[in-house]
């Protein structure tokens, strides 16, 4: 059964080429680029009987080559699996390896993926190279996919939960670039994105608290009963890494699937980010000055539960969230093991971060407020006063800043 | 008066998002990218009295910052005159000059121009990058942009004959790689693209000769009026650098529209390359190798005019062309003082150039081989002893290779 969610958007859009020879020649050429992607859960992806990795992103005139990219964490624990996998579908297969972090989110990264690609040889249009990897390794193959021969299909296969419910479901390609964070990247959707959630039984706490942080900011801007599901069971997702089939496992499933379809609802009608107020960007205000600076210090996922963390209380001392919902807020955040605060948290860095979002946001802080729980709004009136303030609450509720 | 010369597409693509939870849960996403730019045809763009440049790709939030980016020969020529327009329309500028040639072509270009923008910094929405230059400049200025922030627009001013017909209107940005032309890129409409004649002015007759090799493409593959002109005003093309306004020099005015126009007519239906059978591939089949190999001996059209002179003499072995057509082409090539041929022209390259551009048109040759004057097809089937002989054929018409 297929629900249609979102009705289809039936204006047609002007293409052609238009040339006016009036005054002084000119043309204007218009047309529309459609993008298509499937985001499709899987189970035991690596295992031989399943074709789900092998048919993923191919054509009818898709070869037998795969160029396959990993970071050194998923080389270690599943490099020999995935190397069987491709022999035993009859794939030659090329496992690139790159260093896992996000120090490695480096041009030169990129520019390595590439000079494999090309080494390699593979069918631009029909040959898929494959990225398994936590966020940063899928936004450095997506960023060489979608350069090299100017875009070469790819598919994500995110290894962590925090790439299962963000990187590994959006278009968004990036690497850092001298202190900006994501300074350089492109708009380029994988031909699919492959979510086993097996993958986590590998993670450890941290990294699970890490993606958490992602999918509670989909609960507290939008999703009330998403909130409700991380408050009654924070402890037993992380216990349990999320396992469990469908039918065994109604929490974690639940909580998977409402986290990707509120990110996806977000995506879908502005995945070129025409519009700036953007609910996904809560957290996302002053995390990347934070994660940045205090490289390699804060996970993403910990600089922005920070920044969420921040947020809730500028809306609580604005009247937007109550005392009983900041509690309810920052009480799950913990239970997810989250930090509320950090050392490099100051209010004369938070103003700079704010600053350089303002830049980011085209001149407006279109800063996500929460509003109760569940709801948010926009603001761009935020000011250094009230920042300093909250980042001084935080701390005192955070006093040692210890993980 | 405007002529609308194609249709409007009236036929919707789908868009919106999609959820299906029987099996498996998956999602599709769907969605269509707009895109809209303009070609204008201006005169006198670095007159202080000229507000084409000062306007070019603004909005009603453009601010009064512009970082433009200009090759070395440029900016000997025309440094001075930009700072002063600048000035003069209350514009606080910053130049970026990058060395000129087909050899400055490299990321470390494009990452140069990523960290001026950065260091100046711009309203990324609203404050277009200005690049003018060479197809070269064009191509990594335009690379820079798309990936600056995730896209950034810049507008194109094209200041050589090649640019104006060529790299200029189109939407191709990249930069080489290794041994591999073009290899990285993106798909980037400017906002608009300048072209003001009046820059040839100060172009010597090599690179008239090699924009009149794009031209020539346009004319042989399509537009037989269009070498008629080119044929009963070669000489005088390139002794007038296509100069005179509208009214008083109808020649050169009627073949740069033409060609553009073309240009635009074939880009347009096809402008992220989906269909890869593409006329204006023509003399692009083998060009790529043979420039990159010769490099810095051959300019981009004199490398397209020897692939073009080569597919002629192909064309005529099969009887696609006839003696006295094949002798018609090859005339007007060195009468545009085109070479026909190269030392690095040999029966193996070719082989190899081919090998190369089957992988990148996806595993054909689509080769368009004329058709008489002004027509063309596409080949799939042609052999390495055809390569072989129509190189020696050439060789032995152009014995010395001198320039």
């Amino acid at each position: 059964m297929t629900n249609t969610l979102d009705s289809l958007d039936p204006s047609p859009l002007p293409t052609g080429l238009h040339a006016d020879r009036a005054q002084e020649t000119r043309w204007v050429v218009q047309a529309v680029k459609p993008v298509e992607y499937e985001v499709r859960m899987v189970a035991g992806l690596l295992d031989p009987a399943s074709s789900d990795l092998a048919t993923a992103g191919t054509t009818e005139r898709t070869g037998d080559r795969r160029f396959v990219v990993v970071d050194a964490h998923v080389h270690e624990l599943y490099g020999d699996r995935i190397r069987a996998y491709l022999d035993r579908h009859g794939l030659t297969g090329r496992l690139c390896v790159l260093p896992a972090g996000e120090e490695a989110k480096t041009m030169e990264s990129v520019l390595r993926v590439v000079r494999g690609i090309d080494e390699f040889g593979i069918s631009r249009r029909h040959d898929p190279v494959i990225a398994i990897g936590g966020g940063v390794l899928l936004d450095i193959v997506g960023f060489a996919a979608s350069m090299y021969r100017r875009s070469t299909p790819y598919v994500r296969v995110p290894t962590t939960l925090i790439g299962l419910v963000d990187a590994g479901v959006g278009v968004k390609t990036g690497i850092n670039f001298d202190a900006g964070k994501n300074r350089l990247g492109t708009y380029a959707a994988p031909a699919v994105s492959l979510l086993d959630r097996t993958f986590l039984t590998t993670l450890d706490r941290r990294h699970l608290s890490n993606g958490l942080a992602e999918i509670l900011k989909i609960a507290l801007v939008k999703d009330a009963r998403l909130f409700a599901l991380l408050e009654s069971h924070a402890e037993e997702l992380i216990e349990t890494s999320f396992q469990g089939r469908f039918d065994q496992d109604p929490v974690a499933t639940e909580v998977l699937e409402r986290a990707i379809h509120g990110m996806l609802e977000e995506l879908q009608p502005n995945l070129w980010e025409s519009r700036l107020e953007r609910l996904v960007d809560y957290g996302h205000t002053f995390s990347p000055t934070l994660e940045m600076d205090a490289l390699p210090a804060l996970l993403h996922g910990e600089a922005v539960n920070i920044d969420m963390a921040l947020t809730t209380v500028i809306g609580r001392r604005r009247g937007l969230v109550t005392d009983a919902e900041q509690e309810r807020a920052l009480r799950v955040m913990r239970r997810l093991e989250l930090p509320l605060s950090h050392p490099v948290c100051t209010g004369d860095r938070l103003e700079r971060a704010l600053a350089d979002t303002v830049r980011h946001r085209d001149g407006l802080q279109r800063l996500p407020l929460p509003v109760g729980i569940g709801d948010a709004c926009f603001a761009n009136d935020v000011t250094a006063r009230e920042l300093h303030d909250a980042a001084m609450e935080l701390a005192d509720l955070e006093p040692t800043h210890a993980r």
